[in-house]
């Protein structure tokens, strides 16, 4: 099975990497001529144009920034609907608005493809480790189909739906993710000022009604929990301007949708203003500190 | 030991029953007589007034409505400080503000009297089924000589620290809820909203960093999960004037120490907007209705 | 002068009619034929494209619904760019996002064609009597060219600065709008509930800092003042879908500059409540009523 | 006449001096030396006990910087109610909850007493120059009768309602205001953003929808207007903590009456996390530096 991987950034180049390990052939494309010296030099191979890559392979996946950069890559006139043969699945792992997912997808299937919005979770460590979480929008049949193939990206993939629900899930639970993260450390930071120890406050929480992900997992408070961002001073895991980018995307599915999402815009806006003041590239925990 | 126990509503009478139950010596007061005839019915002792119920007891157990009541109850002239025993020991299980609890201990304190603030959280069915939590402030050598006293009214015992720590961790702990169930409905309507399925949704989020108390155990959206309010027209359950006076105890307490809890503060509002569209006795989780 | 106005809806029939009255050329397009039947009846011409209406005119005026259908009529291969002669000036009146107002102003620069983006406030009765209010982005000289032209339709009209701030000043203008009309209905909700006189209470605020052209104008408490919407029955005026539309376009533009607008996009999130409720037609000013 | 004055802070002591200047009889109290040897030193009186200095004299007037405070001097054993000659006139000046200027002006009625609740707005300025805005609450006859005692100190004395409504007035007004101040530098700040002039925007807007006494009187951004706390580094005006005090006042009053204050409490959470952050003593129009 020959793959076209379109995309070979933080997320896209380990993950083609981790598909190349599983003797796929593997050939790539990116803007960045040094991804593509680095696919080579994994095993991979390039082609200098997104219609070259796909011309000849049985899947194209693609892993891109933003929107713009799928509806541009699958729909122009050199682009991927135009330039694969017949039969080629495809595959966007991107984290995109579910309306875009769905436009692509529709005009895909209008050209006889079978399309899957599959974006992920784990960050770069699960991308490397070949640990994602999938989410996957689109046929059941098909994703079941070429099970094995995401297995060699991921350790966890579900199906959400029918085309767009993939993206769906996603912007849902990053948005609550936002909202859990946020709530958590204003709890924190309340029982701190009350005098509390913030370790046994978590401990208690922890297995009471407020237990959630972030505190649990991922706790704000530096020194509650051994291995978190908090506790290295912030650095690493996931950082705040990729928050603040998911709740931008669920902004505007809100809006498309009729939706309202109060605690979500309101998490949106304390994320954007911890942002500005300088923290976008500290992991999004850092939230902690926005707060007195 | 012969015990006190002041204030015989929904929560405390059963706790008082399960102590009758457990062989304990218990005299009751409320300023509803219906309560205290039903405690007598089943075994207990009344008394018409505080100072007399107090008087010859070992151990003085409060569960009133709010601040107010636990301090005209411990600090009036003829209240449980000026009426008990020496040695006597003090146990307020109401849910009031950390500074009030505080307060009560501070004057306690003074006059050599030992005293917990173990609130508690499971309702009434954990009340009436002996497995209520406790969050316990005070001295941690004093909570574990009557450690198989709390055991015959819950099952968690946990201590939170000093004075005052046990109420800081129920308003903190539930404010968070108030922020996990708005936020678990935002992002639950949104994917609806988005044609998911909700069962669907909230099942692969369970498995993601969204996951939470409110989505995992006490789904609002109905029939996602059976059991739960919300797939029986929200009856039963933590009703919404519950939920609101919590958040606004937490409110209270972050204007207090000079805490910011934007989205608590945001929680309490629509809550309140919920409560009074007619909405007050609905389980909490009803605010889910509240969303497009 | 010719006069090409494209738009012939409640708001750009009756701008198109007082250009006819003030004995311009004019020849109207709309999608809607009855509208353009109309305009006839009015003394205006009509052709069934855009290219053809906009093909022998010294000015394109359009009146459109959004930024997608702007950017259609401009930027289309049959569209306004390619249909009109050298030295047309364009004015686009409609309410889109800056950022597709400067979008389409560089594209027509770069075509070598003037383009001012004119929004207006007023509603239909400023349309109708000719009051309308014009917020103007792109060359002053141009503006000052064909002032008399803006008359004709307007009282009030005001240079912005370059291409986009027209619609930069109308979005802020109108998420402030938003802001006044719900934080004045809280400040009045809030004192009818302490037992004060909602007449008086505004007679005072009107009189000192808390003055705005919500509580002055527009009061959105019932019978406060003759000739508001609220008084009655939140009839006529500016509806809630409108405002929203606007809170939309706020929230948008504060993602794509990287701003936070706190108190906008939770008016945005109240007003979404209200008008899903059901109350979508009614004027803006009945967000009174979504407060308990 | 003679009058007592009790609290001679930066707003009581100048207000009590215009009263001397009046060639009223002014007899003074403060727990701070100080300020009573400046108000002797200004032809005053003083004496040692609220008691002595409220026993001989026709009028009583306070000034006093929170809800306990005022309570504990009307209504200690030693207060003022136990203190005071028959037909003494009663004026608390403070600016206090409305619940807590009814629970004391009931009392001072029960025992026979005429009690006014009068807060002021127009800061220390006001104060000295004697132009202070009265907000008055109780008996409107007997506001009329002390009427130029009122002129002495301010110039615009409004009855607003029964007791408690001139706090009610107060604690709206100001609610309001904050909202105005942080709106207004959102709509600035989202403008700015977009490469407007902030000059032109505030004319614009002045004359517009979005008119309020923040964007014209007190423009929060800097050089937009000359003599604002704005274009002085936000020296002087009405401090962050001062707005944070009365939002405060605000959100327990809501709470207390059961309203919703969405954007106050948003509001209030905005100005915590400005004044946390140092700036707690700037004037409240720097929240236009919290947003980016």
């Amino acid at each position: 099975m020959k793959i076209a991987f379109i995309g070979l950034g933080n997320m896209g180049l380990p993950m083609a990497k981790n598909l190349i390990k599983a003797n796929f052939e593997v050939i790539g494309f990116d803007i960045n001529t040094k991804a593509m010296d680095e696919l080579q030099l994994s095993g991979g191979q390039t082609a200098n144009t997104i219609a070259k890559v796909v011309a000849q392979v049985d899947v194209v996946i693609t892993m891109l920034p933003a929107s713009q950069h799928v509806e541009n890559s699958y729909l122009a006139t050199e682009g991927i609907l135009n330039s694969v043969q017949p039969n080629t699945l495809l595959i966007d792992c991107s984290t995109i608005a579910p309306e875009s997912a769905k436009k692509v997808a529709d005009q895909a299937n209008q050209r006889g493809f079978q399309m899957l919005d599959a974006p992920v979770s784990g960050g770069t460590a699960g991308a490397i480790n070949g640990t994602l979480t999938f989410m996957v929008g689109g046929s059941k049949e098909i994703l079941n189909q070429c099970m094995s193939l995401f297995q060699k990206m991921g350790k966890n993939i579900y199906h959400a739906g029918p085309n767009g629900c993939g993206q769906t899930v996603k912007v849902c639970n990053n948005m609550l993710l936002g909202i859990l993260m946020l709530g958590t450390s204003e709890a924190l930071k309340l029982g701190i000022a009350n005098g509390m120890d913030p370790k046994i406050l978590s401990e208690i929480m922890s297995k009471s009604s407020g237990r959630n992900w972030a505190l649990e997992v991922y706790n704000p408070c530096p020194n509650v929990m051994d291995n978190t961002p908090a506790s290295n001073q912030y650095q690493g895991g996931f950082g705040v301007d990729l928050m603040l980018k998911d709740l931008g995307l669920a902004t505007e599915n809100a809006m498309s949708v009729g939706a309202s999402i109060p605690l979500g815009e309101l998490a949106r806006n304390m994320f954007n203003l911890h942002s500005k003041s300088g923290n976008g590239k500290l992991d999004f925990s850092s939230i902690f500190n926005l707060l007195p």
